[in-house]
């Protein structure tokens, strides 16, 4: 097929289409037209890190971020030091796909603990320990602030401007963050913000905020169109903060998992021109 | 009963006993020695604004609070109208009951609005009339910023520090904020935005945040110490803030509403001494 060029940045989250093994999904982005694809650590580990980037480069596809490292809160010695191994290994599956980032999502509160402050700066502790790692191996580590619902029980990272004081601690090369709409959408601060991000941006991700929230709120993410987010504005902010790398898809929903991925594809790439690029 | 001095400054929001009407509140405080209540605008209109005023009063109860004006959203002339009638009615209601604040939750975007930022330029408008109005009655209006979670469909005031933004545009016993332990305990600007706020806090509530939030996201209000939050921190960055008013616990939650609501009020008043008070 020849490539559609308004598609020249669009990305798969691997995740949007969570059915699908990492062979399936190349598949997919191949017939849609899509360049470039973000892996999760799950499926890669099936098929193992060095066939998958094999498969990926032979398909050519760019790798636009890995998901996931980081639940770096632990309060205990072993929970600490198993999550550092974790993030290494991640580190090294990020390197031999060749990804632009690993996204990391920092973890929440321990159990039982209501220790908020104490959570965050572990994170920044775990950080010193994984950003030179990660240099040495040319990875970049994004970090993802996440939805304040979500503070709780999976990132104590709420803010952008979190995300930004805690990475300008380190060269812009080995920590960056991610602007994902669903997460900072909301945020009175978020244009600052961007702007500020400047070179730290390492990954944009977009899908909507959809209300009523599922039970499962994890699962409030919809395709771009279906809630309350206007994207070319975000989408503009991150292109004058200097980004233009991949805008990668990213929906977790039970609705678009329960549909064929062949047709979830078909009305991303839709909605991602009518509703992302559009002006 | 002889009044517990640790007590000196509870207030029960209303809300937290739902089945019950204003005169069985009033009754409850007194049995479970509470000094003040947080009235809701419906319960007090089927008794009647002054008829309350005089239960209240007879019964030595302050009103710490009217809940609640706002949904000032509305993008077209006839809702804004509606919207700015009914917030003077709510003004004059707060003044016929001596409360000491009228919280306005400001609402959220309009149906099929995508349009954020508008929906704040508008609240900002109509607080420009609704705050002499108040202030020639001697209403305080409270603004409410409500989770993030909340923003699409309930109030676009996400943070404290966006509330004092706007606060701040009117004189100090005009328009005050409220703190909310539920809606504010995972902002990493809330230090700063206390004591900025100082003088300017209206009303302090305290909740608890629960996890998995449950199916409607409005019941996520626990009571204190069945979720994340660490209260003492936040009632002593308010009391170094200047506030001396007092504490109101306000709880949404089905579980507490099945609850025989003098059981409610003995536990809420345990919790208080052991959660929020203790150091």
């Amino acid at each position: 097929m020849t490539a559609d060029p308004r598609l020249a940045r669009l990305s798969l989250n691997q995740r949007t289409t969570r059915r699908w093994s990492v062979a399936e999904a190349v598949g997919g982005c191949l017939r849609a037209g899509i360049p470039a694809i973000g892996l999760w650590r799950e499926p890669v580990a099936e098929l193992g890190a060095a066939a998958t980037a094999r498969l990926v480069a032979d398909a050519g596809l760019r790798v636009s971020s890995l998901c996931r490292g980081g639940f770096l809160t632990a309060a205990d010695d072993a929970g600490r030091a198993a999550a550092l191994a974790d993030n290494r290994r991640a580190i090294d599956e990020a390197a031999t796909l060749g990804a632009a980032c690993l996204v990391l999502v920092v973890g929440g509160l321990p159990p039982g603990s209501r220790d908020l402050a104490g959570a965050r700066r572990r994170v920044a502790d775990a950080l010193v320990e994984l950003a030179p790692y990660a240099g040495e191996r040319g990875v970049r580590l994004a970090l993802e602030p996440l939805h304040p619902m979500y503070c709780a029980d999976r990132a104590v990272l709420s803010t952008l401007g979190q995300a930004l004081d805690l990475a300008e601690a380190f060269p812009v090369e080995q920590v960056g963050v991610v602007v994902d709409t669903f997460h900072v959408w909301w945020d009175p601060d978020v244009w600052r913000q961007i702007a500020r991000a400047g070179a730290r941006i390492a990954s944009f991700q977009v899908c909507d905020f959809l209300t009523p929230l599922p039970a499962d709120v994890l699962l409030g993410r919809g395709m771009m169109g279906d809630g309350h987010i206007d994207f070319p504005p975000l989408r503009r902010a991150v292109e004058a903060a200097g980004y233009t790398g991949d805008i990668e898809v990213e929906i977790f929903n039970a609705e678009v998992w329960a549909t064929d991925p062949d047709r979830v594809l078909a009305t991303m790439t839709a909605r991602y021109v009518d509703r992302v690029l559009a002006d």
